[in-house]
């Protein structure tokens, strides 16, 4: 149980029914990412919902328990999706931030592109392009399957970041994001790469995260 | 604790960060209904996401671990609704499934027109109209309010009618609905308003009903 004082322990939740991701990663204040765990849990779409939700949260709260993040992060969702299984998506996320609340943590809510952009650089990456960073980032054997898990690290990955080095404070803004798609692909020599000081010196992952966020203006639900 | 036997607990919780109805009703085999518990927790909207889905989350946990209901029901929501809060109402019913689930309850979901129809005979009655009905069925001596605590009490006595009498498991179709509305302003004398046994008795509450469960075509998320 006893990690490095310099190490934040991420948990990262992409929400849904049929497969939510449950990702935790070590992130210390080099910015350098380990895996920790991940899972996609799930039920086939003609289970109860309430059998849905309950496995969500039996699955988020077993992994909270075992690994005792200090941060979760959670997919943040807008009105404007009109996909069929939006509300599937909600109600999986809501139940996800509820058992991280109960376990006292604080929750960050990202949205899609500003994963994407602080883990590939581009807000509008593809799943792919997120995967194979995600996996250059852990220094894995090989990519996490399915996309869900995936994304599930990519999650925590960036709020990791987000809330180390120029800042150590979640909830900041774009600016404490760093290098980090940059970095990832030379993740052992991370650690010597000096962080940027002042806004000129944004990298284009800085800049992407910077736009991402702007564009949400901080809104919430 | 101990309830006589032909009594079933209903708990039903009407969603939404702001204001969330939480209420326990009994309903006994003669569709008696008797009014248990009721209350309406929030958070104001500039509260973090992660701690009004906790305020909910520890009001139904609270609220089930001190009445123990057998069963609940929980506004059935759908993607169609485009309203800008309804994200985070599906996050609240989300939570409060979930909640139910890990009691070890069934959980029913019916959409307000079912209820409006059970508790007044109309699909598309006004909130006033609900009021008024949940307050002669209870035999309260004022109305419920604000309108999510009288929201909650028809969801959880349409629930517990559908569940009793002509049929006494939750979930099958709308013919064990009965004449709720009609009897409902005059329970006292309800046990002794003989049950409709053929469909050509429905009455018209029964007929609302069955035709806002065809209209919903029993589908889930």
């Amino acid at each position: 149980m006893t990690r490095p004082a310099d190490v934040v322990r991420i948990l990262g939740v992409d929400p849904g029914l049929t497969r939510c991701g449950i990702a935790v990663v070590d992130v210390d204040a080099r910015r350098r990412a380990a895996l920790v765990h991940v899972e996609v849990v799930g039920t086939p779409p003609g289970t109860s919902l309430d059998q849905r939700l309950l496995r969500i949260d039996e699955a988020v709260t077993r992994i909270l328990a075992c690994h005792r993040p200090d941060r979760a992060a959670v997919e943040r969702m807008f009105a404007n999706n009109n996909t069929p299984t939006v509300l599937g998506t909600a109600q999986a996320a809501g139940v996800a931030i509820a058992a991280a609340a109960r376990a006292g943590i604080p929750v960050g809510l990202h949205t899609p592109s500003e994963v994407k952009a602080a883990v590939t650089g581009h807000g509008d990456a593809g799943k792919e392009q997120v995967t194979t960073m995600v996996t250059r980032i852990l220094r894995l054997d090989a990519p996490p399957r399915p996309a869900d898990a995936a994304d599930a690290l990519a999650l925590a990955i960036a709020h990791g970041w987000r809330g180390t080095a120029l800042g150590h404070a979640a909830g900041q803004t774009g600016m404490d994001t760093a290098d980090m798609a940059s970095r990832a692909g030379r993740s052992h020599s991370a650690a010597r790469v000096p962080l940027p000081t002042r806004a000129g010196e944004m990298t284009a992952a800085q800049r992407a995260w910077l736009a991402a966020e702007r564009s949400t203006g901080g809104r919430r639900r």
